[in-house]
């Protein structure tokens, strides 16, 4: 059984289901685990992995359109280097204090891998659910697509023999900073009393589409055009038809992607600094989901 | 840098430093790992694992003193099989109603060695510390200790060759079972308002009191005799001093350890059904942490 098929099986046992996070009384809580083989690509700093590991539990958060109260990380290696602690509990600091939240420590543990979990917690007292787009809505991302996508083809590049060494170095450093977002809590707190639905597009925008449309029970009709897809993931494909590809599927970009009433937008927009592109419309079920026409398959990240 | 040092680092750099579990607002929050190779022996079924992994983090929240809300795990594999998946979310979930928390889900995530991570969530307005304790305080545990010292032996001798199929059997089962702690949670709402001081046993008690006696500035003299060692542990082991060594030192129990002014100690009785043991009193720091009048050495579970 598959990661998904898994998760399927959990939603059938478990309340609630499906959404970013769980809900108990107002409180908005979510665990990731992340580790070096799947997560961290060669070259990730601790800090990078810190704030990275810490800000995908708050984009979920972020998702609920909730507050962001606080995290705590369990920090898995096989040695505990001083140096590499601090910089990733820096970096879980630094991406709590971003949003407002609280880093508020967690647990040690030997293990042969790198790995992580995070679990963050919110307030919200109405969550933003996944079901709920209503046909005519708006579907909107909030920043860019195709920043994750980017850095790991600029870790790649770095870590390859015949990269020259100090062009490298910038891959690396660029690499980590794409790595290193912002999690969408203050567009999440925009969102919250305006959009009918939304989810983060950790899976990829192609996979969150498909996931909102069966929890909304509703089809999609995107433009490609309207995408915001990122300058990073353009420099680096040689084709755009490869840069859209990435910034659709690849996922781990940790943006939101909401419906919204289409005379809601303007009061979203007034909310957040962070961009808000409207990139089609919310359809009927049998519509399907299409971009430009063609059918969007269900393809995506399936975290490992 | 081993585990210990590493936390002690990590309480240097972050707020707030020692307690079992952090505290955000009246939120308290724990989080831990545990993986198979050091925490699961062969034999622990999946319903334990995940009793057991839920059961720790809401032992760190009974030792804040807190009421137990919902418990959160992510859940790693290298593969997921539905029917162990099932049996350990089983195993999460009525782990948490024992306690009258909510188990609301987690992550999965593909990983070589199977791994958890889970944290745990609870209220208090006035948390229990590890520092507070006074001379002249009574120490107590609650419960029995040395289960899973007992457990992990009945482990291991079911999965000798020479042991008998049938008698392997009897000893998993027992094994699982001791394994299957119930958080403290009643007993340390009995404590909260009563209690100096608290912690929980994951570390084994002789550790216990040392961390304590650092948190608290101040000595212990225990009274050998006075400790409730577990019946498992008895006969389990040959010798009572090695029965009395492994209730001491090995940990993982997960009882609370207390310090309660003498005339509060049968209020804290009338508070909890969970038995309430006192084994020395708080003395003066100079006076150093002693058992039977002999120093008690700081040993006991390094948690890998």
């Amino acid at each position: 059984m598959d990661e998904r098929a898994a998760l399927a099986l959990l939603d059938r046992e478990l309340e609630p289901v499906g959404d970013d996070a769980a809900v108990v009384d107002d409180l908005v809580v979510t665990t990731d685990m992340l580790h070096e083989r799947t997560d961290f690509p060669p070259g990730t700093t601790r800090y990078t992995a810190g704030w990275r590991a810490v800000g995908a539990s708050l984009s979920d958060v972020a998702a609920m359109g909730a507050e962001a109260t606080a995290a705590v990380a369990a920090y898995a290696a096989p040695e505990f280097d001083p140096e590499e602690l601090l910089a990733f509990v820096r970096g879980a600091s630094d991406v709590c204090e971003r949003v407002g939240a609280e880093y508020v420590g967690g647990d040690l543990d030997g293990h042969e891998e790198f790995t992580v979990a995070t679990t963050a917690f919110g307030w919200t007292d109405e969550p933003l659910l996944r079901s709920g787009a209503q046909p005519g809505d708006r579907v909107c991302v909030t920043g860019t697509l195709g920043r994750s996508a980017a850095a790991l083809t600029l870790f790649e590049r770095a870590g390859e023999d015949e990269t020259p060494a100090e062009e490298a170095d910038r891959a690396l450093e660029q690499a980590n900073e794409l790595f290193r977002f912002v999690p969408r809590i203050e567009a999440g707190l925009a969102l919250a009393s305006r959009a009918t639905a939304a989810m983060d597009s950790s899976d990829g925008l192609a996979r969150s589409l498909h996931q909102l449309a069966e929890a909304s029970d509703c089809g999609f009709a995107i433009d490609s055009e309207a995408i915001p897809i990122d300058d990073a993931v353009r420099d680096v494909c040689s084709k755009p038809e490869r840069a859209l590809e990435r910034a659709t599927t690849f996922g781990e970009d940790f943006e939101l992607v909401a419906t919204v009433p289409a005379d809601a937008i303007d009061d979203v927009r007034a909310a957040t600094d962070v961009s808000v592109t409207s990139i089609g419309s919310v359809v009927d079920r049998r519509d399907g989901i299409t971009i430009d026409g063609d059918d969007l398959e269900d393809r995506g990240y399936t975290h490992g």
